[in-house]
């Protein structure tokens, strides 16, 4: 049962999918083949105004302004200082253009807001975050910004022998700590960017701790290799939102094998959000392909959760 | 049960830990966070004369000789194109040693076998050497040199609940074509070296191929990184043989929790080799340390699965 989904063809597709691949005949895939990858930011979760874990990394940044204010000048902290929200978003959506300006201040700045903090600690901050934070304008907490349909999206494709990863752009290990409670998934089924991490020797033990830089930036054609590096095989199901899925939806394609490709679109004002910038290839692309596209507005009867249930 | 393991303090020190973790009490560990991570090399499979990779690599290497005679004057082709196993299994040994001079020209050289194969090609190459290549003093196949009596704790892990990995220096891609027939262990829980990966999208559809370079080589202190970025979470049971598996034996130790470290001492010239090279600072902690030595002449009763059963 996909619990959540309105009786629509998109709903038929997946479940027509699902049936083919789980049942005798030619479509018919083994268990430790299926693969289900799916984006995060747009695709698991809300990602406007801002994706989540930008919140997270402004708040980190206007606290480092505070400490110095040598950084209230330059971006990005300038606009972490000021809570300028629009600065950030637009990074983003000129990425998704093809224009990484502004990303590049960004990317080179992230690092340092969680600079020689061991996994531990960036664990221990980000759970905290999680536990109090709430969306700017959605009223309700963080935690609670998983989209319900797709979270019975993920249980009904485990029901049906599938394993479920998360293939983001967003950050690895800010993903680790809420995974589970929000979509089910555990650590080791996380992929997305990292900063390096580096092993050191303590007087008490050992610690892995982040270094400035950044290791993976997992978007775009990023995505497939890392999906190979983590899992080893092609995913047979991707769902994504945006440009920086065309790649990972394309990898879903060995030969002779069927593959679902979903993609997110976000046209409910009402319930949501209603955008396209950053996902009109994807869109286009869909469109050419046969890939199935997800609307919002017509294919869910909830989007998230009561926050009460939290 | 511990199939192919005497009655010795060594299977009474794992059956002793194992049942700490999972009955209740204070040292009980919860079935998610029972990760156990195995190096490969000398601890799950026989590394001398040479590690099986080095062989395979050797095959082609020669190859590459034979095709480009500028090649034969040159270390490590000049070895291949000979024949000298002696020089590539001191360079290991060196290694182990602290002397990276003789690594570094191999290092440089692996990366260029299997530059511009497809994922795919690599693995149905792997395939084959797997199929046919024999062990060169064993008198067995290579398939069938893992040790049997590893292949039952992993199944003994399994059964109380724990999920085995392997994190060697050894190649990922190398390991994952058949370390499911051989230890029951499938890709996605490989972690290991790997040359740099690149996405390519054809005519017919998308590849992921080898670049000429190395993006990992997880040895040493790469261990416990390697492991945090594909598990995210420390191991509590860890196993190797040499001194590139200290940091990951020492990573297995979030505070305040049980963990059992693993030495797998090469004491056996009869049923397999008699050797301590490269192991020396190991053997000198695990002494110092109380880590587990499991000795091969003592604690197995069998090291090989019979070479028929393959």
């Amino acid at each position: 049962m996909l619990d959540c989904w309105n009786d629509t063809p998109t709903r038929a597709a997946i479940e027509g999918f699902v049936a083919s691949v789980t049942s005798e005949g030619p479509d018919f895939i083994d268990p430790t083949e299926r693969i289900a990858t799916f984006d995060n930011d747009g695709t698991l979760w809300s990602e406007k105004p801002i994706p989540i874990q930008l919140d997270f990394t402004l708040r980190r940044m206007a606290e480092m302004a505070e400490a110095d204010p040598g950084l209230r000048s330059r971006q990005p902290w300038k606009a972490a200082y000021e809570g300028d929200l629009r600065w950030m978003g637009e990074a983003m959506v000129k990425h998704y253009r093809g224009d990484d300006a502004d990303l590049g201040l960004l990317l080179e700045a992230v690092p340092k807001t969680i600079a020689d903090f061991t996994v531990d600690d960036y664990h221990r901050e980000v759970t905290a975050f999680f536990e109090e934070a709430n969306h700017p304008t959605l009223n309700r907490p963080y935690r609670t910004c998983g989209f319900e349909p797709m979270v019975g999206l993920l249980r009904y494709l485990e029901q049906n022998g599938f394993t479920n990863y998360i293939a983001s752009g967003g950050d690895r290990d800010f993903m680790r700590p809420v995974a589970g409670h929000i979509y089910g998934i555990p650590p080791e089924r996380i992929i997305g960017s990292s900063q390096t991490i580096e092993y050191q020797e303590t007087e008490s033990g050992t610690d892995v701790l982040y270094k400035s830089e950044m290791e993976f930036f997992d978007d775009g054609p990023a995505k497939p290799p890392r999906i190979w590096s983590r899992i080893g095989r092609r995913p047979i199901l991707a769902g994504g939102n945006s440009n920086g899925d065309i790649p990972m939806l394309r990898f879903a394609n060995a030969p002779g094998r069927a593959a679902l490709r979903l993609l997110v679109l976000h046209d409910d004002a009402e319930r949501e959000f209603d955008y396209t910038a950053g996902a009109e290839d994807a869109l286009a692309r869909a469109k050419d392909r046969g890939w199935t596209v997800i609307s919002i507005r017509d294919d869910w009867s909830s989007v998230f959760a009561d926050a009460g249930d939290a």
